[in-house]
């Protein structure tokens, strides 16, 4: 099903239309996670000795669980863009593969609920994690499909290009397997771990530079 | 009202516009299902024991649930663009239909919500599918409406690919149907059945390869 | 502040963003709609003796609200659709029009819950129907504002044209406000004027064609 | 990592995807506010007496936090699109500043629905005013970025129209800070401010028609 170079019946859509589907689909994703935290109904009793206060730092557990899975899913935001500046065409095969990425990004909103809720346990983290895992594993995926005999890419994208990205898409899973593995030890250490990472590629490092680079590389090749 | 070969009065709308809509719609849909999947509150004690695992672990009808409708949902998406491909104008009463389309279309939140809470019930199941009938009988008026006398399509579109594409949307329906009836003996397989439709679309089968062919050669006669 | 044919400062905005930002309201506010019907918990045996089908049948007002609720949300995406072709430019004053148009726009699943739940109160139908009437209202009001004077449209455009356009809009909020009085003999009867009047739209009627013409007119004018 | 007039690694990203999936988070943000207001269940006594008008009234305070926050979540989408306009390219830096903003409007609808349901607290007007500040010095942070040594920007663009820029964003956050002082003396004045302020960007004054001039002028350059 999926034979290395061959692909699978072309279908006529372009890749803008799956574009912007999938922003639509991250917008959303994204946005719903702030219902996670509710406003619960305090009495006039509580409500007058500064209950109110306490009540919205008690939530701070959601609110962290909302910066951390809005951090993340913006970073698989701008990774899906930037894999997508590569693609050329789309075939069956990858369309769907892409709408199983969606689901799992889309699903999101529930683990960080978890999370945030139960932030402390262990199956709540497990069940991040392993959510995110899925997300890259599915991320990896797609760039395998897409670039394996430069199926779906320029033909004259470097294989270095290629790798570099591959490792650098299989980080992030494998930091959190980390996380989840720590969370036996201290469920805390794995919070951090989810909160850290997407700041991790915000800091511009030398692999990243690298990739900056034959970026640019590409831009020339496409300009001549 | 539907009169073949007549088009109803023109709006000045492009059909770019009715289809950035539609994609709103369809990318909303798909990724509210999440909301469905409820984190319920346990007491201290019952997580203390594990709690937490076995809680998550009984949603797995939810789960499934939404699992089966992205992939519907993801399914319809796909073949909605399938369409628009085709079609190069719109008109007022083939808007309003495409509204009617996306008024099922969005209702899916609910059934799938039935089918989580209560996926053994027939009423569920019966409900599910119906609504995917409903869809799918939305899809073929929509098709014969815009492709009866070539009223919204290329003129040069060949009838062999109209009427494929015609069985190729009704044959959904039919299982569909089938998958209700089947929930008198056994609901878990119809459950069964709404879970494999999906798989059967990405799999490029005969008919998948004539359309296929159609295409291209539609993209031919484009060229020249 | 909305001094006749005097435009405000002109904002660096296009009108396709405008038309985006407002796609995208429409599109949420008509897909949340269905977040109005929930899943009510059953106990176990009510649900062996039938309760299911029966409480998915007791669920109809709701699901009736929806029907009429996507119905006139959908019209109303139509008509601000046909509105912007004939608009060419935008201004601070009619962005903010806009945004007051989408605020009345998003709160709909808001009325539509009420009427769901409260559908054979007054209370409901009058809050129903005075939203769709502030809807028409600020509708003709962007309306007027952009075509006075041809303030933001093609200067070519025939003044019948524009009075045409701006009794169509003024008819729904009138028929609401009928339907409004209506609800104090016969709440029923106000439903069904509610359900009917997006039928109305699909059916091409004299005015309807005549604005047709007058829009192929202009399109003329726009090739010659 | 924000030193001046340094650009960090580009990335291949069109501004214009940014500008969309900004705008898919601004169009939910706005519109999911009104999932705040909910329709309470009525006895059938109560209904009967007329409660439904009651109860509806009686939310009134929900639903001037829907319009005060659909009116300022509006005006901070105008603010994103008119610095939008003037940026020329995106980079890394300016991607995750920008999702940062992104999440603090995202959140929007929590205080949104803290000040709906206790309104005339300190507490829910300080942290609706807090959200709101670090809003505008998020926006702040994005347009001193682009702008500081023209990094993200038109070179052409004078220095006075950027510091007049930065001048009115920066307005809002402080207005709001005194808003959240005179809620320790009267909370009604904070909401009072709360609601005056985005209808002082409609009306047109002296620094917004410099603004205006400003912006023709750019384009004047432009053409030439």
């Amino acid at each position: 099903m999926m034979t290395e170079g061959k692909t699978s019946p072309r279908v006529p859509m372009s890749k803008h239309r799956v574009e912007a589907f999938s922003d639509g689909v991250f917008a959303i994703a994204i946005t719903i996670l702030v219902l996670n935290i509710k406003v619960p109904e305090l009495s006039p009793g509580a409500i007058q000795h500064g209950g109110l206060w306490r009540m919205v730092i008690d939530q701070w557990p959601k609110l962290l669980s909302y910066v951390i899975s809005f951090g993340i899913v913006g970073l698989y935001w701008v990774g899906h863009h930037l894999m997508f500046h590569y693609i050329k065409h789309t075939d069956r095969v990858f369309l769907f593969l892409n709408n199983i990425y969606l689901m799992v990004i889309a699903f999101m909103p529930y683990p960080a609920a978890l999370l945030g809720q139960y932030g402390n346990e262990q199956a709540a983290i497990a069940i991040y994690g392993g959510t995110l895992i899925t997300a890259g594993l599915m991320y990896t995926m797609l760039w395998r499909y897409a670039t394996s005999h430069h199926r779906l890419v320029d033909p004259r994208l470097s294989d270095r290009l290629i790798h570099l990205v591959n490792k650098i898409i299989l980080a992030a899973p494998l930091v959190y397997l980390l996380a989840i593995g720590l969370s036996f030890i201290q469920p805390r250490l794995s919070l951090v771990i989810y909160f850290i990472i997407p700041l991790f590629y915000i800091v511009p490092g030398p692999i990243d530079r690298l990739m900056s680079r034959e970026a640019e590389h590409l831009e020339e090749l496409n300009r001549t």
